[in-house]
């Protein structure tokens, strides 16, 4: 089956609650390696990527469609474009593998949305992208079931950890080194980043400071 | 396949990191309709369960063993003493269901293993249990590949939001909230908790006050 990837990405002072542990020039680096990770698991799976990012950005593995409005307008801009079933994918998403991927791809129903940790979305896979419309931010997860209702889409809700740990916060650090694969993993452990156990809790290190 | 899973549940004064917004007695009735959804999702798989208990317990739904030891010994007390493939499942995983438990159960490998969010170790199966021995606490989920390893065990890491969401921390209550279908959701929102969108991100409260 042939489908298509949308991947929003923010390239200029992005990941800003993790300032207190990556300075501006770091934070850009990270959000750009994580963004690798699920370019190369998207490409993994057989499916082509676009990037909206909301300025001028270099990609040698994805197209890259600059606008300017916000995520939800951006997205709502590109999904009636799309002839294919489509994935909508975040790009802080570092654990992400291409069989984790295939779970969401595989779907028998309509649609496949997999949610954040705290009531954000994700991935949605959308068979017929004409018929459904992003509304991001606060509890996206159920506004996005309901749009699906209100269309008249069935929807699976698919259980991934990998899929469902965004990196946001500095104790979101963890699960990507503990689990992450790719690049923002490397990158993290290159950059001073360690694990260590202190009183039987795990904590994530700095150049010797324990930061979570 | 028969198999049997043993489940270590602390009835008196547990979860004492949730006592900023529970008393000791919420904490013993929470965790109380937490071990209930354990137990039924594991039932429904088919599967017998044992409580590893700290002390004197009354549950219709398993067998009970009262042990005095530490959780480690108590569990490998247990271990070699089947003569059938065991899971060890974590008492505080109310987001379980049947089919997240078949993934592990379906498991082609010697032995599977759902690591916790922070490292720990949320599930074990493992097909000869007394070839394997558990070491809980701190970088746990590490600590148990290289048992298995050790012992050469072939392992398979299973993938599961549902699974790796142990409720611990006033945080973790949201992902309950969202994503629950059991008891311990229902006894939220049955004594005060409800979800709130404030400034566009999901909050907890209860009575009105903001907790997460």
């Amino acid at each position: 089956m042939y489908f298509h990837a949308l991947i929003p990405f923010k390239p200029k002072n992005p990941k800003t609650r993790l300032s207190a542990v990556l300075s501006q020039e770091e934070r850009e680096e990270f959000a750009r390696v994580m963004l690798c990770d699920v370019i190369n698991a998207v490409n993994r799976t057989g499916c082509t990527a676009t990037l909206l990012t909301t300025s001028k950005y270099e990609c040698h593995e994805a197209l890259v469609a600059v606008r300017k409005e916000g995520l939800n307008e951006a997205i709502n801009w590109a999904l009636p474009q799309f002839h294919c079933p489509a994935m909508i994918i975040m790009s802080d998403l570092p654990l992400v593998t291409a069989g984790a991927l295939q779970k969401v791809l595989s779907t028998d129903k309509d649609m496949a949305i997999v949610p954040g940790l705290g009531g954000g979305t994700n991935v949605i896979f959308v068979k017929k992208p004409e018929k459904f419309h992003a509304e991001y931010y606060g509890f996206s997860f159920r506004r996005h079931l309901e749009i699906a209702k209100e269309a008249g889409l069935s929807v699976e809700i698919v259980d991934s950890m990998r899929l469902s740990t965004d990196v946001d916060e500095p104790s979101d650090l963890v699960e990507l080194m503990i689990h992450g694969r790719g690049l923002a993993r490397e990158w993290l452990y290159g950059h001073g980043f360690e694990l260590n156990v202190e009183n039987g809790r795990l904590k994530v290190m700095r150049n010797g400071e324990t930061i979570v």
